[in-house]
């Protein structure tokens, strides 16, 4: 297969070449290992040449994996976008149904990332992961209106986004069960029963918990 | 220096000579993080010959690393041995404690290893890190007289555990505050809480939190 024997190469712009070929890969490495996806299969995903794929990643499978990994963490950020109105929890609840509908769709891609001791696993690719953690405590914060969050706090939220990636690979692992909508629910309350534990050591999660509770009232 | 020139060479037996090795990498690893450990350091912590260390671990750094792995997740499964007497959450509070004496001791070594992206990262330190988990997660089935945990029960457990992890990880990072004691503390507070979450949702749990809640009076 030469460029020329297919016009549509010559269609697409630089851009729109980069996102179809991390499209594929992004397709690819949903459902397999990273270690388990080579170039080839990328190219012909796209339906384009190997060299072509090289062209765009010079840096082979490892800058590839990257960039699919950026582009989906970014994905994975806009999950955590939601309107700052209405009661907290259940703003909660959207943000982790997208979220779970996410790993849905990722599947063996983020376990493969997130278990760790993968061959393309990098100080990169953890930087990456970390950065959504960062954001998605980030979001937390500012759905609860608080800017100063302290270390009791800070270290509540951390456990529980830990905790919510474990469950979601334990999910994976168990054929997706209980039911997304389940799960969910779940997660939020475990939420809310980490943040009392703390709140008896600690006033700002005190005051934040009633404000939750009063904020269930409405 | 030469064997010959110092006489401990030939006076330690070969698997004395190996865990003298893997205890001069322990204390090494357990400061730095491993990709900024030499063989040399090693040779040098253990007042040895670089050709030596080489002779017992002929796949070099990465060799010793595994070694050293294997050698710090059996001292860690160590410490979740305790006795099946007396009321279920001190017994959960001492082997937390003796957790957290691990994790201070280990320390960068212990961060580098469960952040991920080493470069000495592979999917056997993986499995043996894995290994620990579900070695904790055994303990505690079997401290709360459980055969058949079901899946509900299981990934209370296991996001617990993974919470634990977290909280070691920030607890390092933040110059080890607060202090062991209030974060045992807080951390068995935190394992009945989610306990209870699931009660709500889990006949087999709801069993337990009630023996637990006995078992407390006494």
């Amino acid at each position: 297969m030469t460029p020329s024997a297919t016009p549509a190469y010559r269609r697409l712009s630089v851009e729109e070449r980069r996102s179809q070929l991390l499209d594929a890969a992004l397709g690819l490495f949903a459902h397999r290992a990273p270690e388990d996806v080579s170039l080839d299969d990328v190219a012909e995903a796209a339906g384009v040449s190997r060299p072509l794929v090289y062209r765009y990643f010079p840096g082979g499978k490892q800058q590839l994996y990257e960039a699919a990994l950026r582009s989906a963490a970014e994905e994975l950020q806009q999950c955590f976008d939601e309107a700052r109105e209405g009661p907290l929890l259940p703003r909660l609840s959207r943000a982790l149904d997208r979220y779970l509908a996410f790993v849905d769709q990722h599947d063996a891609g983020f376990s493969a990332l997130l278990q760790g001791g993968s061959v393309v696993e990098t100080s990169r690719t953890t930087a990456i992961v970390d950065g959504v953690r960062r954001s998605a405590a980030e979001h937390i914060y500012q759905h609860l209106g608080i800017t100063g969050a302290g270390p009791r706090l800070r270290m509540t939220v951390r456990m529980w986004i830990t905790a919510v990636e474990a469950a979601s690979l334990i999910w994976l692992d168990e054929d997706k069960q209980p039911p997304a909508g389940e799960l969910r629910d779940w997660l939020v309350d475990q939420f809310v029963a980490v943040l009392t534990v703390t709140a008896a050591r600690d006033p700002q999660t005190a005051a934040l918990v009633g404000a939750l509770a009063e904020d269930g009232r409405d």
